[in-house]
């Protein structure tokens, strides 16, 4: 049940906005029953739009923004010059309660440092981190910090820790996901002191979590663990040398089957398969980066999103507003004895 | 042409053997004419495989070494107990310059440990570094260090810079290889405070590189330079990220080509081709990561390498003895302007 449950959308965000923007609500207002939206954005082109989507317009309400922040705006810029745009008013609504997250497709840079000076850290966390959802032999693991920082020390990674566990339960529903620490060995001699001193860490500090120690690259996809932790240095050339290796991979076969007639009637026999394969693939359905570790739920959409990729993104926002997940980082984070478990506030609170 | 070439062999390094590198040696000694090998192993075993294979025998010798290393030995272990074993003894022919390169499919710790101690860091390089071979969409990259070292400071990064830049050369032929350096970004300010460093040094020390600049994760696998350089730690998360999106990537177009009849049924028509595929992504045909700047030439080759993919590491050994990779690599280091170009030594001094 998602009963009173309002999410903020950036309806001017990503390559295909509005357009895709109002398509995605029309698929996620059919799947979240009880789930309203605060779509911001120029209010006329907005409800031209949502008059040709009657699912998403019995759901939505109007937050009229004429400015938009393009793709090309550095974070310093949008920070100066971002006010009264649909992404920081969407904002603004989880700021001021009136949303319990925020979904954008938009500029990247630009949403994590408006987020980030709008919303601030939750008590406790020092660095926020971004979390990829990575599709796995096993399903789907949570790797962080795939780019919010550059660098990470030994208690950050803890924190990564600790938010990645909480996410992936709220995201993926695994009761008790376990956790690793990225490295280049499994031994624990391994690797740089500040992985060390993590891995030491989390098992002296007696926070809540199923720690299985280090993990190396092949493992992410191998779905050793739920929840993959690195810096951000790390984690993003990690996630991008997979996006990589995967359409390097896809290069070669769509080459192997164009290579011949024979090889072309059997690509055309299995045409259906592979198209699922293909689909399977498209990072825009692995959608739903979130930065985590602020006083509000923010949800990136991949900014070449269609309208049922959008919808992905918005059914994570949903999960996590849905989910404890505030309250058992800041539990977690009160065991490392920087916090006090007070400092947790419910998703539920704008309410 | 490759006469007088002498390639030292460990006969007994590697899942398969040393069945499977005396098969190497068989079509290598055909590939390339003038070569010869000194195998390492218990005499009568590799006497009488070699009695199996014609054109392996008539260009090899056997240098006897009853010792084995065995896969799960540490390096420190290897280092103390290794005397007299095949890897050791590959090795030592080198030292010796009784042949210009050495072939192992061993133990890699072991291997690395026992070549810097014995063959020690060639005039001007202060770490070693570990290279793969990437396959691209537009041909191969070098990608160093992959794991010789958790760490690398600016000017190491440069060092790396120069030896892979030669060592492209050497092994695919390009004559002047791109060099990028491996970053969350492709802006100057991006990333850490090392990598930003090596990029000016490059710039303004003068060494003779075509450089880029800074190459992003996905950069890798589009191949938009022709040398990846990055420290250790960050290279060998990415490699073994890569080989696993890979083989997920493969797991998934199984599952997809035998989802039902008719997948199957287009599958079966298209196997050869799926097969060269399959042949293309194993990394055992990419063979031949070498470990550089040590006074003497080093190709590590996958573990379970088969006889075709021992005969692929012998190339690059090959290829890398034919050219002037050290001579190339002391005259760039030498503008670096912490070694003179008269430390540079030919690969060809041995013969």
């Amino acid at each position: 049940m998602a009963d009173g449950l309002v999410i903020s959308i950036d309806g001017m965000g990503g390559d295909h906005a509005p357009q895709s923007v109002v398509e995605g609500l029309d698929v996620a207002a059919q799947a979240h029953a009880g789930v309203r939206f605060l779509i911001h954005g120029p209010r006329a082109q907005i409800a031209a739009l949502l008059d040709q989507f009657p699912n998403a317009k019995r759901v939505t309400e109007i937050v009229d923004a004429e400015g938009v922040i393009g793709m090309e705006v550095k974070p310093s810029q949008a920070l100066r010059q971002g006010k009264g745009t649909s992404l920081w008013s969407a904002i603004q609504a989880v700021e001021e309660k009136r949303a319990h997250a925020v979904v954008s497709a938009g500029n990247t840079g630009a949403l994590m440092a408006i987020a980030m000076f709008r919303l601030r850290l939750q008590a406790g966390v020092h660095r926020p981190a971004l979390v990829a959802g990575w599709p796995t032999m096993k399903g789907f693991a949570a790797v962080l910090d795939v780019g919010a920082n550059v660098a990470a020390d030994a208690s950050q990674l803890v924190e990564f820790a600790i938010m990645g566990e909480a996410f992936h339960r709220a995201v993926y529903g695994v009761s008790r996901p376990t956790v690793g620490l990225l490295n280049v060995g499994a031994e624990d001699q391994k690797g740089h002191e500040e992985i060390r001193a993590a891995a030491r860490l989390i098992r002296e500090s007696g926070v809540d979590l199923s720690f299985h120690g280090f993990v190396e690259g092949d493992d992410i996809s191998k779905g050793t663990v739920d929840v993959v932790v690195t810096d951000g240095f790390t984690g993003n050339i990690a996630l991008k040398t997979a996006e990589g290796t995967a359409r390097l991979v896809s290069a070669f076969l769509k080459e192997a089957l164009t290579s011949g007639p024979i090889a072309m009637l059997g690509a055309a026999i299995a045409r259906p398969a592979l198209m699922r394969l293909r689909e399977r693939m498209d990072p825009r359905t692995v959608n739903g980066g979130v930065f985590l570790g602020l006083n509000g739920l923010v949800v990136k959409s991949h900014g070449s999103a269609d309208g049922p990729s959008f919808a992905a993104a918005v059914r994570v926002a949903v999960r996590l507003a849905q989910s404890h997940f505030r309250d058992e980082v800041a539990a977690n984070l009160a065991q490392l004895g920087r916090t006090s478990p007070t400092a947790a506030t419910s998703e539920r609170e704008a309410s």
